[in-house]
């Protein structure tokens, strides 16, 4: 049975996410790039793509406008589940986007060099009525 | 360091995306319920709802109709980290949404009782040019 929100792993997994979240505001693209684990398998689902693989994400990653990306979290959750896995979902909105709601789930896994996003889905919806 | 995607754990998991899907797509509501993990921090952003918590969930479910949920699976990849979690990601169609893509990722972790979705997130976008 996983122990859930074991507090030193979950001070561990907020630190990744806060430094992700500057990363992204900062479009700081080494950082970004290295809390994703470098695989095949990593995955992200953004708002308007599917890329499946570092090699996509990074290309994606590289090419993207730094224009507009900062944004105000809401309801952010980030849960661990035992020692190595982690969630980490929040809500987001963007002065530009009025109206709209964003979403941003992720999946963390500790590997021996350190907490690294496997799995990430973006998408932004009109606001629930 | 999690071994990822050992056999027997990947063989688990990917039994229970099956049974999800099937669920899902008969919306067999119990079923459904059974494999989200029953605790407050459980939550599911939906295409058009961000749910927190499995009674939003519940309530979600129940009140939902049952049309038109069949729908065609693509590039699922589903990925273990050690033998306690695991990501299941996948592209999906339907007949009833031509030049749409949904995407749908779960994270799903084993408890005592079993493999349970303890985060998922749906979005639906327009089919990437």
């Amino acid at each position: 049975m996983p122990e859930v929100d074991l507090p030193e792993v979950l001070d561990e997994v907020r630190a990744a996410f806060a430094a992700y979240e500057k990363a992204l505001t900062g479009n700081d693209v080494a950082t970004l790039e290295a809390l994703f684990r470098d695989d095949a398998r990593t995955l992200r689902y953004g708002a308007t793509e599917n890329l499946y693989g570092m090699d996509e994400i990074r290309a994606f990653r590289r090419g993207r406008s730094p224009a507009g990306l900062d944004r105000a979290l809401e309801k952010t959750v980030i849960t661990t589940y035992g020692r190595d896995a982690a969630t980490a979902c929040t809500l987001f909105r963007r002065d530009s986007a009025p109206g709209k709601i964003g979403r941003q789930t992720q999946t963390w896994v500790r590997f021996p060099e350190g907490w690294k996003v496997v799995a990430a889905h973006v998408s932004v919806i009109d606001e629930p009525a």
